[in-house]
């Protein structure tokens, strides 16, 4: 379906995710414009570097927090992608206030902004953590959102929340998408970034945290993107008011066993490194061990998640080796030996 | 069950619901302290002045969205209730920030302090709108939370959601009631308070918004002020990182139209005053016109709800009726032509 001529609007833009969408934005020659605001705190300038003689991408340093600073973007906006957030579940625990900030206020000014400037649709990156820690019960879109056991996960609830109470009450339309695990190049926090991180400092020890049994949906950060451009078509079809919401991972799980030896296989280090498992089931306190989703809705919808988990891993984690391969600014600290 | 002696404290307890349980709660004579933090924006002084010889009772004016000065109120606290909240869902289409400040940052910052205080236990006042509208879908716990419709749902659907993170983040314990329709004496908003403002300026006519046909269930006030007492009994049974949710409404709903004809009868007005109902099924953007609620978890776990709904609303107008009829205060806008 060809789009027609748009004005977009990204939260995060300059972020892991953001910045894929944005090549696919642009790739599409009926987008006028792509506005990214992003307050760089882990977002990138240069994950956008390649667009910088495209004209219709126009980049702002914004704080999201601060409403009158915000409103004033979103003024001719056809439709918002809101992905701005805090990246990282376990930075709710030492700092507790992050995801009511990052995630409820921020999701709050961006749909007052919307309001205020009568944009009328928003596609949202939501979490299967809304879920809560349901073990490998399998969950679909009619389970929740639940009870969820991190804030990070909470933040994604309230978000959810309000997106729902603003278009009943205010006549907005969204599409939220629950992801599982992305992975992918471009990346700033996760499991591959730790573990690469570590074998970059010492190459013979790699540490899991928890028993390395934990098993969850991987998506590549490229079909994901490619999963949100199939969002905002959905978001166009509906009436006002409406909003609906998608799993998007694949069936089944990946251990973190696997993404280990998986990563020590694709560097030649299975004879080099030791892996080192903890004793807990789970990585940390918020952690959900244990996750299944079912996006058979979305697939029913026209959108079939083109890799398995194990195939999604396996090819993020050569995409962000050979990514790493060719760096030399601030990820020096992330070059492998050889 | 007896209580232990307790040190409590009351958010909101100045309010409607608040005031009714801080009379139980003073009645045990195993209650230590009852510390009340309210920023006195719905609640009343008055409303207490009953308790004043009482030297349990400790009334702090505090506005609960600044955290710092909320923290050291809570030093030595062993039970929490948190019934303070923006009264009327209504408010939130003029002034959408309001229940994203007075719901979810207020909840935050209760539970934050509870945290730095290592306050172990809370009982939480959330309602079923967090269900959305689900129409005459009779809600169980299992179901939710949903997709709220308005914002007043929204801030308890990440209300909830806060609470469970930090049950399972930092091992508080909770007791989540699900409310339906709360009605009593010291109510300062809702249909009747509505009604009765009508009333008293004019009893020739009663505007009704909406067709009518609007159906809840409805919970004498001081029903639910006994469930709560019920609540901090299983709150304090509960293990570490616990939380449960109960619903507490009565089976069924009462229609609008029952409560303007019920009121007009006990009133005498019934050949004096013409009732005008509009023609929307819903009284406002982000009203959930229908509801019904499942209680029997409650009911199960032993505490059944003595009423009906329709006895809840007959009961609670004829004490309304008695108790403006003795005022003389602030309310005299309200007192009712003879």
């Amino acid at each position: 379906m060809a789009n027609p001529s748009t004005y977009y609007l990204v939260t995060g833009g300059a972020g892991f995710i953001g910045s894929h969408l944005i090549d696919l934005l642009l790739a599409d020659p009926a987008t006028k414009e792509v506005r990214v605001l992003d307050n760089f705190s882990s977002g990138r300038q240069e994950h956008l570097a390649h667009h910088e003689h495209d004209p219709r991408l126009k980049i702002h340093t914004v704080e999201l927090l601060e409403l009158d600073k915000v409103v004033p973007h979103f003024l001719g906006v056809d439709q918002v992608f809101h992905l701005a957030a805090n990246p990282d579940a376990r930075w709710g625990i030492e700092n507790t206030r992050l995801d009511l900030e990052q995630e409820t206020i921020v999701t709050y000014n961006v749909l007052e902004a919307m309001r205020r400037q009568k944009v009328p649709r928003i596609v949202f990156s939501s979490s299967g953590t809304v879920y809560g820690d349901v073990g490998t019960t399998v969950t679909h879109e009619k389970l929740g959102p639940a009870l969820p056991v991190s804030l990070y996960g909470a933040g994604k609830v309230a978000s959810e929340g309000l997106i729902s109470a603003f278009c009943a009450t205010f006549g907005l339309r969204a599409i939220i998408f629950r992801f599982g695990n992305i992975v992918g190049e471009r990346t700033t926090h996760g499991v591959m970034y730790d573990f690469i991180r570590q074998l970059a400092k010492n190459p013979a020890d790699l540490k899991v945290l928890g028993n390395g049994h934990q098993a969850k949906p991987y998506v590549y950060v490229r079909d994901l993107a490619a999963g949100l451009m199939f969002g905002q078509e959905r978001c166009r079809a509906l009436p006002p008011s409406q909003f609906d919401v998608f799993n998007l991972a694949p069936d089944g799980a990946t251990s973190v066993r696997f993404i280990a030896t998986e990563l020590l296989r694709q560097l030649g280090f299975s004879d080099r490194t030791k892996i080192h498992y903890g004793e807990a089931t789970q990585g940390w306190p918020g952690d959900v061990a244990q996750s299944r989703m079912d996006s058979s809705k979305l697939r029913a919808a026209g959108f079939p998640i083109p890799r398995s988990s194990d195939e999604a891993v396996s090819f993020a984690l050569s995409q962000i080796l050979q990514w790493l391969s060719g760096r030399t600014s601030q990820l020096d600290d992330l070059r492998l030996p050889r």
